[in-house]
């Protein structure tokens, strides 16, 4: 991909580096000397950026490297060994990590999606149904709901929809965790109406996402009541995701959370996105389902596809049917102005 | 730590970011774009530069992040699940990995130790001894052997020892596997008589190291003949040790391997060390035991560490009795001359 | 439930003890010495009895003690951590037993269920689908096809729909396991042509239950191919599934597989069923879906469940609205026929 | 071995099927109908007797198979993941279970043995060291204490031993766990000090053994406070631990705590292994360390051990040196006292 010229690439979210605030900062704190695994004092800042960034002084904060490492560990480090995670079954927990949850030991409840998204009701009937049912004790039991912000649909959960997911666990005591791999595209989205806040308040853990927006890797995960995980530290080491130069996630945390870093790469990439679809509308183009993220979903004929593929490379989604397939346009921090006016000139 | 004034580090080798060169390189390649989880270009040549470092021209090449991760993932990946490993007492996987063999099923066969090593001899007693039970098929069976080097006291397998070791293995049929976490001070060393084409030719799986020595973080597996684990691929992404932004590994590794510099970046700590290490002996300081790497064991009475530990900070290793304790003097690649000259004042 | 005085029960089918043959065989047996773990020579020959039963002289055979047990430990067997189990959605290890397959580390692939069943194209477009992925290694792998017979609905494969499964696997280089909790059953059936023979030549393991077909407990698992799965004595008892006095697990399977036994016992219980079901037609009940084994499932108005349920205990199944209930009526090798008289009459 | 004429077995305490008593009880009880997983009233009943013989009226009460199950389920049902349990170097879990406990992801911390026995002292010291040591957090916590009463050696704790291993554990908030899958033999030991009180007393979790004690298979698992494992039952199916027919534990358990016969099997056992001792003593044998129960091990020479073979089956323990081998004797329930005649007549 590297020496392909003069052709555009709006496959995903992380084709470059990181956002250049960040390399800035690593290059300058490179030859201060620290102690290891996020005891430093970078790590400390960047904690402590976060929690006022979710009004929730008391948090625990963890980094770690990759999403499915957060997922698989802070999943694990929630379930007992009989309970199983509630998901959509579009969620990326069910389909893209090769099975890490089952290989740390539980099952993956599937409920129906949404655009990607599940609802409250449906989460309390899978609950119900489970403890209604005379053989309970022979299934695996609900010990958590996990969602995304955005979804892997690019669509969000309203305020609204997410207390009433919240009010289901809270009052069937069962955890509420959400994935935020993209979650820059989520705040910075003016359809959106889910602070940081609010995720701090409704979710019992959650992580904010960097890999896919702006780091070079890291996952800043949030416990907003002290010590709800005990242990951690430990759990963390033990699934092999405690990193020794624990400081260079400290370093790239504390960038995104400082002057407003973060909510700036999630608007760049969300101002892309609006000016895209918006042509895209006008010229006609049919999108899959409407996701308001930096991820566009359009349907295609495949000549059509295959005809523009030579031009600009998107990322397949899935065949509708015969004749159409769903392609993907994913912005970033890093696309670029002049690369957008190009891409609308192509399609 | 960052901000103590006029203290001297010696704690460990993983105090500072990445060498200038790597950091420099991440700099100019920030903006490309390619492709994620280690198809790209970048990975591409550090793969071949690795190969051809190794004479393994078939090899397969993986880039994880850290130690622990990388050795839960491949012994996990090796072991059928009645089998462990067998390792030194003192091994890596045996005390300071919080159990992540065990969390991926397996048991730890221990050996003693001789200065952090194992040997040939006893590692047939091992084996032989599980054959000749009668009631073998009731315990865990030894699928592996795993070494380091160096070792965790700092200590080298000699050529000939290293292939005492592979001939009983392979006589035996089970595999050999070595941690190289940091293995830029072994071959640096010149005490050191194992090349990166002995260690290939005698192992079935080995890790070159990157995080603790010189790169931000990053291991590189290499598997001498290629698809000896199928799917490793898949396995590490299950094992949440796929990194997404692959290039950032690939890019480490090929600059790693360019121009020596991961020799010189092992030489530049063994030469401090050396110097470290005559000056002591002048001095008639007294060693733990003898180690030609990058780590230095000096037993020192407790009330002489306690006045030492104002001006330099070394790394505790072990209480030797009531009165005298052991201390680690650790170099790396960034170790300053001046700071060589100001600890051996100090000293 | 012992103490209710003129009532029926057609709950399920391990409701009493054991065949009174294999009561008598373990009086006469008792006193005698013998090794343990099944190397005792009842089991020994059970196991030449099995053998010859199936056709398949070089068979391996195991004896284990319950279902749940030997569907995780031969499962967890065959696959290799990065791969996953196809089963159908209502599939035992899908839904009754408690995660077990998960806290094994590995993902049931769920297929629609047609009473019960799976068939071919279901599998083969679920095989390619993945082959066909361009993310599949992000995915679970399918490496095993699971599939009881009779199924959790008493629905029985044919030969024709057995052997183009088996085919589809074949080709795919995909095992096929064949759970037979409830195989007595299946093989007594009129409806039937599958034998134990056709079992032994299409699927590479599978095992003979005896748990719900007359035995105290016990299943015996068997491996067409000897040595298919190294090991699997140790994985045995590493899943705390071997029975140290073996031999009372090879006495049974000697008793029901000596003089018809095991087909006995199944024609006692489907000519039950068969009176019952036809007894049910002419009274015009409705059933949920046809079932020629011996289960049978009546769809019942909630009233009319209700005041049955004080003079016959059947086994609830599931809602079918608000109104109508599914019961499950089964009977077994302990069904008497006067009690199938007496619920003819109640019903 | 069925076969062999006039040789005598003294290998181990599971050569035979039940206790005269429980086979009679089984076959009284055949054809009685009930439900299945241990909800029957015999099994009820056998928990009541149990309570009532622990002074522990609240006491869950679980009856599983085997002991590598019993063990591996609840050790791993009390540890959570980034714990280990404390044992002694010859601990059943440390040598015998085929890697169970590391199979369910947890290490064994092995302590040296004192005639099988581990001593409070080093248990805190072991604790104490964890907790002391800077980079615990990277090892494994220990997380429960496991003895066995009788030990591996046939050796027993005394009340005051317990005791202070009990205090050890409570102080520091780490449970007890007794395995007792000879527990008769100590119970019935005249060197005895411990009831099934005090154990109940001293224990989180502790299991009554019964297929090396009398019964065709089974082990009673005691959890003295109710719900002090949550879930236990759903933990028990997922470890594929739950007998369908959980009333042949019921009963056999139940028949076990009728009458004493659980104390009269084991007397039967110590009184033939006493005289047994006496007469070894008498003629000059010498023991390889002094055992008080239904195990004997004498050293013999090699050439001695080899004639006796012709006529005496005892069990092989372990090669002194070139010269001399360690062979076990045991005893059990049905050892008849004219095999115990002859038995000393041959030695």
């Amino acid at each position: 991909m590297n020496t392909i010229k003069n052709k555009l690439f709006f496959t995903c979210d992380y084709m470059e580096g990181a956002h250049p605030d960040i390399i800035k900062r690593l290059v300058e704190t490179n030859m201060t000397q620290s102690v290891g695994y996020g005891l430093d004092d970078f790590s400390e800042s960047a904690r402590n950026k976060i929690r006022t960034a979710c009004n929730t002084p008391e948090a625990d904060v963890f980094f770690l490297v990759g999403g499915t490492q957060t997922n698989a560990t802070i999943i694990g480090a929630i379930l007992r060994p009989y309970q199983g995670v509630i998901s959509a079954e579009t969620g990326h927990i069910s389909v893209h990590e090769a099975g890490a949850i089952e290989y740390g030991g539980h099952k993956v409840l599937v409920l129906p999606h949404h655009n990607g998204k599940i609802n409250a009701d449906e989460i309390l009937k899978c609950i119900e149904s489970y403890r209604q049912d005379g053989n309970c004790e022979h299934m695996v039991m609900p010990g958590l709901v996990y969602i995304s912000q955005p979804t892997e649909y690019g669509t969000l959960y309203s305020k609204s929809e997410l207390k009433k997911i919240s009010e289901v666990c809270r009052e069937n005591q069962i955890p509420l965790y959400l994935d935020g791999a993209r979650l820059a595209y989520a705040l910075a989205c003016p359809e959106n109406d889910v602070t940081l806040s609010d995720i701090a308040k409704y979710c019992d853990a959650f992580y904010i996402g960097g890999t896919k927006c702006g780091a070079l890797f890291g996952e800043a995960v949030v416990i907003p009541r002290h010590n709800w995980i005990p242990h951690l530290f430990s759990i963390i080491k033990q699934n092999g995701a405690l990193l020794a130069k624990g400081r260079i996630l400290g370093i790239q945390f504390d960038m995104l959370f400082t002057d407003d870093l973060y909510y700036k790469i999630g608007t760049t990439a969300i101002e892309a996105a609006d000016v895209i679809r918006k042509e895209l509308q006008k010229k006609g183009y049919e999108f899959a389902f409407s996701s308001p993220t930096n991820q566009i979903f359009i349907i295609l004929d495949k000549a059509k596809a295959a005809s523009l593929s030579e031009k600009v490379e998107m990322g397949f989604w899935q065949n509708l049917d015969n004749d159409r397939t769903v392609m993907r346009i994913a912005t970033s921090w890093a696309t670029k102005k002049e690369d957008v006016v190009k891409l609308i000139e192509i399609l």
